[in-house]
């Protein structure tokens, strides 16, 4: 049995949900909210983040990289040709690279700060950092967010998915952090047609029904997140 | 024929100079400054940071995640029980965890910051950045590396190398971004005796050596960093 830890908007702890969707690997969920400093969090994974996933008594597998490879090695001979990572040394590289930029520059620039000022904020007492969304921070992630459209639109324009002709790791992980925005109303869709084709492409997989129903208590979702066809 | 795109001073392109080193790749290093965003290489990298490998003609591998993957996969073979990946998806786990630790949470948090307000902003012109280094960011990172030594100690005290019995490219990884903070005579040694054991151990490897000789003009390093016995 996989447990994984996660937050509901935690973008990284939602491409884990994704990947284990499609590789089917039916997990656990249990909510972590990391700025409680949970103890026995803390033993799992002493850098106090989420996603982490638990396979029965097993160790610890921390991080978005360490997991992604790691349901791949466990479970990517079940799946046959629905792996998410390549065959080709090459193509697994592109394949990683795009995730780092996901996880890594997309979410420094643009979504981890949405997510923190207006979502995480609001969840968090004050002594932990809670309060009102710094209008500063927000209006930096609105800048930045048009560079990346335009990056993924050119990938989007010339490859049948993100990281080339076979949907991969790569194509979850922007669509993760993506869905975080586009809920708050963030994702300037109408910017980037080949992103949005992208998006409704990837949006409709039964493995993103379950982030398409979360909900933030009083803070309903912008008016398309939940649509198909938007 | 492998190309390296590399900052002398940047920790994660130092992680991949070792790692090169220690699978016995013979590789040619190119000096790269990110900060003048040179076209040629942000059509390699559209991300626009080091470390950049290419093979040959072949595609640009971006990215320390990409970057180390990639070396095992295409020499692990070569160097048998010499492989810096372990086998077992658990350990495998384990080494890619403390590999994200070091280059993302250290980095972040202490050596990043040392590095570009220390060496970068004395490279850089004040156009893009150049100038005094930041008192308040140089105070914040000498208080959070205690916190890291004292989880490294911990680690060198309970395991053979950092992530288990075998060296990894965890304590490389680890062990490229303390090299950048000693330089600059940063890392408080005397505080984790188990710590300053293992770096003696990985710094007196030959693939440590031609980091140990990198001078920055007109800062030279501190009185320890040659020195194998410090």
């Amino acid at each position: 049995m996989l447990t994984l830890f996660h937050h509901p908007f935690s973008p990284s702890a939602r491409f884990v949900r994704l990947i284990l969707a499609e590789y089917g690997a039916k997990t656990e969920l249990q909510v972590e909210r990391p700025w409680e400093r949970r103890r026995d969090f803390l033993l799992l994974n002493p850098a106090g983040t989420v996603p982490v996933l638990r396979e029965n008594d097993g160790p610890a597998i921390c991080g978005v990289f360490a997991i992604m490879e790691y349901i791949d090695e466990t479970r990517g001979y079940a799946v046959g040709n629905r792996r998410l990572m390549p065959d080709h040394p090459d193509a697994r590289a592109e394949t990683r690279r795009l995730v780092d930029w996901a996880v890594a520059k997309l979410d420094q620039e643009v979504v981890g700060p949405f997510v923190r000022e207006r979502v995480y904020k609001q969840e968090m007492p004050s002594s932990a950092g809670g309060g009102a969304p710094d209008s500063a921070v927000l209006r930096a992630a609105r800048t930045n967010i048009h560079h990346h459209m335009r990056y993924f639109g050119y990938l989007a324009a010339t490859r049948n998915w993100l990281s080339g002709d076979r949907l991969s790791f790569a194509d979850f992980a922007v669509a993760a952090e993506l869905s975080c925005a586009d809920y708050l109303g963030e994702v300037p869709w109408a910017e980037e047609d080949n992103v949005k084709a992208w998006y409704a492409r990837i949006k409709s997989r039964p493995s993103f029904r379950p982030l398409l129903a979360e909900k933030i208590l009083g803070m309903p979702p912008s008016p398309t997140y939940e649509d198909l066809d938007f």
